[in-house]
């Protein structure tokens, strides 16, 4: 397939990347600063342009993966090419660019990139909507040249999922810097707590989180507790974070999610 | 080296495993449940007791690794026979058993155990204090022989990696929970997040939490956190964790933290 892509982000970059290695044509790549369109025009050996005046009419696809309030003004300027439009955005309803081009779609991966980090792209869950079932179907067969794992998800759906990953990735890694923080302060290196955070993932693998809950709120062993808000004293906000959490955990296991 | 290992929890079970691999031997195995001693005295080729009357004082070291209420108690039941006494617990003070017998230590493995996963033992941290330097010295050279990331952690430092794992372990894994019910009561699948929650853990085993931060908190995207917070309108404890934690990653961010 021959698939222009508009944007230069994380998402973008990967996104490319993955179809150049699936054998797909990356025609251009716009990014509104040149520097970044070429980096990643260079990578997948693909024209770099900063002005979507320069645009190339011969693509099957083009990919908007931008920030959420540019794509309307972006589909508005590729809507006169008439063709298959998609975004990427997981909070963006698909209506976005379809009132705009009914040749519209959404492409959303779920996953967290990083610059600079590679990732077996065939393990990320690839998330497709079209404006109709050619379209929907189309961007599936597309959507596993690069990825397993390939689903239907319809724009209420994929906001929830958008909302979900905000609570298992956003919010542990932030977490993950409060625990690191908390050993800083105390002469301790972030190393020692790094075997437990990618246990605690690995374990969800296989498992439901409250079949592999553990801690002393599950065993609601109030001594810890009452310990643990002591330690965090001088600290407002981590205390009211450590009641809540665990005031959530006592909850779900006392309603019987636990073992 | 002889191990008598007191408890037969997760804990005690991967520890008695790990020694019993590394060709030490397990003397016996206590729980006030004779089928739970049974059941991992068998894994470890030990002796299963449930009554601290039946302690064989042919060892050299007591492995204390009993809830944390338990361990006074055990401790000074075992007192009389004057060998090497340990316990494994993140919140205890070496005092708790120091205080009862000068041949003491604290033996704490930063990692979160499940019964039926194994793990490989040669990554687990483990943090060492004893009641003397001779004492600290033995038992680094003990844990060196089950893993390859021994530590000298104090009782204060000790105390803050327990507080620490439960915001990177336990904490996390809650989270992880409130995205899987929020899939579900959307139709949709826990799989879909697996491969996103693996990723966020393994992110940070090479860059520190701030730099890899996501989301949109920490591009302060009103927008998008507003709709969060309106699709968790009829739970009220989830609005008020959403806002929380978005807040702490404002904070850190504009603290500069991130990058």
């Amino acid at each position: 397939m021959r698939i222009s892509v508009i944007g230069s982000g994380n998402v973008a970059t990967h996104l490319a990347a993955a179809f150049k290695n699936a054998g797909h044509r990356i025609v251009q790549v716009y990014s509104r600063d040149i520097h970044n369109a070429t980096l990643l025009a260079y990578h997948v050996k693909a024209e770099a342009i900063d002005n979507l005046k320069q645009i190339n009419p011969e693509t099957d696809l083009f990919l908007i993966s931008v920030k959420d309030d540019a794509i309307t003004s972006i589909a508005q300027s590729l809507s006169k090419f008439e063709k298959l439009t998609v975004h990427t955005s997981g909070g963006t309803d698909m209506v976005t660019l379809s009132a705009i081009n009914p040749k519209a779609g959404v492409f959303y991966p779920l996953q967290t990139f990083s610059k600079n980090k590679e990732i077996d792209f065939f393990t990320v869950p690839l998330c497709m909507e079209g404006a109709d079932e050619g379209i929907t179907a189309e961007l599936e067969r597309l959507a596993q040249t690069i990825s397993n794992h390939v689903y239907r998800v319809d724009s209420p759906q994929r906001k929830i999922l958008h909302l979900a990953a905000v609570f298992a990735c956003n919010f542990p890694n932030y977490l993950y810097e409060v625990a690191q923080q908390l050993l800083a302060k105390h002469q301790m290196n972030f190393e020692m707590l790094r075997p437990l955070i990618l246990e605690t993932a690995q374990k969800v693998q296989d498992h439901l989180p409250a079949e592999v809950q553990t801690g002393p709120a599950v065993r609601n062993d109030e001594i810890t507790m009452t310990a643990h808000l002591q330690m965090l004293g001088d600290e407002p906000a981590l205390k009211l974070i450590y009641t809540l959490l665990s005031q959530g955990i006592i909850k779900n296991e006392n309603a019987g999610h636990g073992t």
